[in-house]
């Protein structure tokens, strides 16, 4: 058994089972291996990007780690926008990075390059492999890493000599980390200071936003009078009928500072205290009142939801909550605005659908709209590099077939990973992508002007304008395989959702807003 | 004069007067003051790979540097696979990235990145700016900086506040470093090298691949009988009639073994002495035989062209040189064949036109069907990180007004930076893309079998193949307004060629090989 062949048998024996790939000469052994060990389904992307937003959203999904496959530093610097938001979601995921055979190493040839310090930022561990026969080792131990909670990018680099000469055996699963528990101290601390009944508001992120998180929260939230609040670039939010509706942080500053005004404590679960996005003149980083006071229930690291069940019994939260009840949401009618696009998604959304959701500004409206729907994931935007929302789709798709993956896209964003459609149509995904187009990288348009920028000029204008000459998303979508139609009605926005929903495979719907 | 402002101006001071855009949040400031300072060109990409390879066909063409605004870690990160390409072009380039005001850093909020780190492996520089005050400083350092003989990389980290705070006035330009000279005893032992009659190859590179180069290389060979062999992964060539023809050294290592065998003595100008592009099982690294001697005339640091005049004077070369004859290259029939498409491009070939080319294994037959058509420049691979073709000729349209420029490509290839068709669309580039549509990594599959991994399954044929579904060009070029056309006939092809060559604007044609 060579290298590869033994990494691959440790891989999928540790139950990393999908790689997204994207190989050159470097990683050949490690492609033949793939026919000879049975149980790694790879998946091609022609960049990638796409394979590691890929790999992310297949970890936001089953909570297990797929791997990518990447061709030396350029091929894992290509893929490095993704892996900073699969880094901030706090994915698990390992990256298999080929490298050339070591003996090569010292000729400085064209393709060396430094791949550990593009790795570095965005990599909670890295390991270079050494001989082939410590690649098993090497990649029991890169699973143990990439789970380690609250799940981190782990980053193996394989030279060539390591993947094709003769190794050791496959390695049997090592015992996964877990996450350390809250002590009882910590619990009935925070459990004292609900009952005082100062203003708190427990601020919650992560794992807490399951839906059993959020029943949790709910629950001490009904107990005790605290205000409820979520993290906005968190990995994964459950959401619609059944689950309590709890009210997301604001992006612009102005609003996320009115949504903590007057609080005096903010206790924190599965969530770091929220601070701006950027960094504006005239503008606070920290969105709490400064006399506020900050209490961590859990860290990231922690059991979140081991501590808000103990905080739920010590604060003798009820047991029955008045979820948030179905309503069917009314088909809309009228002129085709970013509105009505949304209430037609909720109108027409199945149950247990997942948004992979990059629609930036053209989404603003939507979490209202879609509270009272069918029960369904939110993959949200979280490092906020662009670029994230198709290959999140991608990965989303394959960890869960049987569910329709509905893929809000702005036309801005979507052309960083354009190649995204082609897996989709390859691997016969069934990812529906609404694009909205708007013909502008319209947040920078706003972000302009808070950073104090009243008077742009025509080149300024130009550089946030992404029009002359319009994108064509139809042509983009069918030039790689994907079916696709265009909206510029209401009407017409309904019947391909209509279409789309009644149907599986990859589908696109622009819609000119 | 903000620092955006005092920047802009140092910069168009010294020469830098073209910007490769893709900003967000952070750059804000530079891009609303673009309109202020006058001189400085904005070029907006869609994705950061078509920012950075665009400034590396930019400075192969001029020797000066453009500048990039890339936003952050991650905008960095996904125009790291061609500033690798840049530096192995030796290109000189300025990346000024943006970064979250310096107050906001200690937050570390989500777009919060480790820059330094990914900009380590690709940049011969790296400055932090650290106040408004010192922005033009390093802005003028910058430049000295990428034009560090044979040039660079270099890159400026700007937090947002350093860009909108009040600044000092711009710089005027430092002294640029000049190319260290050759010492005469070094000339006088390669030309008795020379004169000894053993078996010399001169192996020349970068600069000594301009025309005057490659004169004086001609020149001594003549004067010698040294063989002539050339770098194959360099910035630029000049090509065609009028410059004499030397040989490239081959990709394949058995070819480039044949091509050195026998060779006694290697003599460098202005190339490292030439090594494998990877490291094979079975195939040695070092091209050259075991028993030769390498010496170096001047390296890449060093005035090349004096070097190469000297030797010639010393080795009494002719003054006169049979040069390569302009031969009107005769207009194919039949198939549609690599060899035949090659044929009608160097039979359709304007004078002065400029090929960026990213055909790989489609271009293997193009370097004899060129030799004798027009004079033209080529730029070729160098760091082997594939989604550099369609960039680089953006930034050599940009550099070259009034020049045509081809850009033979590879789909493949293309996939990577395929949004850098909306840039030709928008700035109306004169580039006509020729895309060879093979359906495959042609190249990997024949990678396979040289790693020894000659029986490949359905699974690692699936990841060499981008059939299923194919990819729609004329689709993917209309889709971003360029206009394009496929051709399945030679006379298709002849005729999309005359249209071409006979019109100006961005033009994308498909040929099925």
């Amino acid at each position: 058994m060579n290298g590869a062949e033994s990494l691959i048998q440790t891989l999928v024996n540790g139950g990393v089972n999908v790689c997204f790939t994207n190989p050159g000469t470097s990683e050949m052994a490690f492609v033949a291996a793939v026919d000879r060990v049975p149980g790694m389904r790879t998946v091609l992307g022609l960049f990638e990007g796409v394979c590691t937003g890929a790999a992310d959203g297949y970890a936001r999904m089953t909570g297990t780690p797929a791997c990518t496959l990447l061709h030396l530093g350029p091929g894992l610097g290509n893929g490095i926008a993704n892996l900073h938001n699969a880094r901030r979601a706090h994915s698990p995921l390992i990256n298999i990075v080929g490298e050339h055979a070591s003996w090569h190493l010292k000729y400085d040839a064209p393709l060396t390059s430094d791949i550990e310090s593009i790795a570095r930022g965005v990599s909670g561990w890295i390991r270079r492999s050494t001989s082939a026969a410590s690649v098993p080792q090497d990649g029991a131990e890169a699973i143990v890493a990439a789970m380690q909670p609250p799940g981190q990018v782990a980053t193996i680099i394989f030279p060539g000599d390591c993947m094709w000469n003769e190794s050791s055996a496959p390695m049997r699963p090592l015992p996964l980390p877990q996450p350390a528990p809250v002590d009882a101290v910590t619990v009935d601390r925070i459990a004292e200071l609900l009952r005082r009944g100062e203003r708190v508001t427990i601020y919650i992120g992560h794992v807490a936003l399951s839906k059993r998180g959020m029943v949790l929260a709910a629950r001490i939230g009904a107990a005790t009078g605290a205000k409820l609040l979520s993290d906005r670039f968190t990995a994964r939010i459950q959401r619609g009928a059944g689950v309590p509706e709890i009210e997301r942080i604001a992006y612009p500053i102005p609003q996320a500072l009115k949504q903590l005004e007057g609080t005096q404590h903010l206790v924190l679960a599965g969530a770091k205290a929220p601070v701006g996005f950027f960094g504006y003149p005239n503008l606070p980083s920290e969105l709490w009142p400064a006399d506020c006071q900050i209490h961590t229930l859990a860290t990231l690291e922690q059991d979140v939801l081991g501590a808000l069940e103990a905080l739920a019994e010590a604060v003798n939260a009820p047991h029955e909550l008045a979820a948030v009840a179905y309503a069917k949401p009314e088909m809309p009618t009228g002129a085709l605005t970013l509105d009505t696009i949304w209430a037609s998604v909720a109108a027409h959304l199945p149950e247990g659908a997942v948004f992979a959701d990059e629609s930036v500004t053209s989404g603003r409206m939507a979490d209202p709209l879609l509270a009272h729907a069918p029960q369904h994931d939110l993959l949200p935007v979280t490092g906020g590099s662009i670029g994230q929302g198709l290959p999140v789709a991608v990965g989303a798709a394959i960890a869960c077939p049987g569910r329709k993956i509905i893929n809000p896209e702005s036309d801005g964003s979507a052309m960083y990973t354009i190649q995204s459609l082609w897996t989709m149509a390859r691997e016969q995904l069934d990812v529906t992508t609404i694009m909205f187009n708007n013909r502008a990288y319209r947040i920078l348009q706003g972000e302009m002007k808070s950073v104090g920028m009243t008077v742009a000029g025509p080149k300024a204008d130009a550089m946030l304008r992404i029009d002359q000459p319009t994108l064509d998303f139809v042509q983009l979508a069918q030039g790689m395989g994907v079916p696709a139609s265009r909206a510029t009605t209401l009407d017409e926005f309904n019947a391909a959702m209509v279409r789309a929903m009644q149907s599986q495979g990859p589908k696109l719907i622009e819609v000119i807003v």
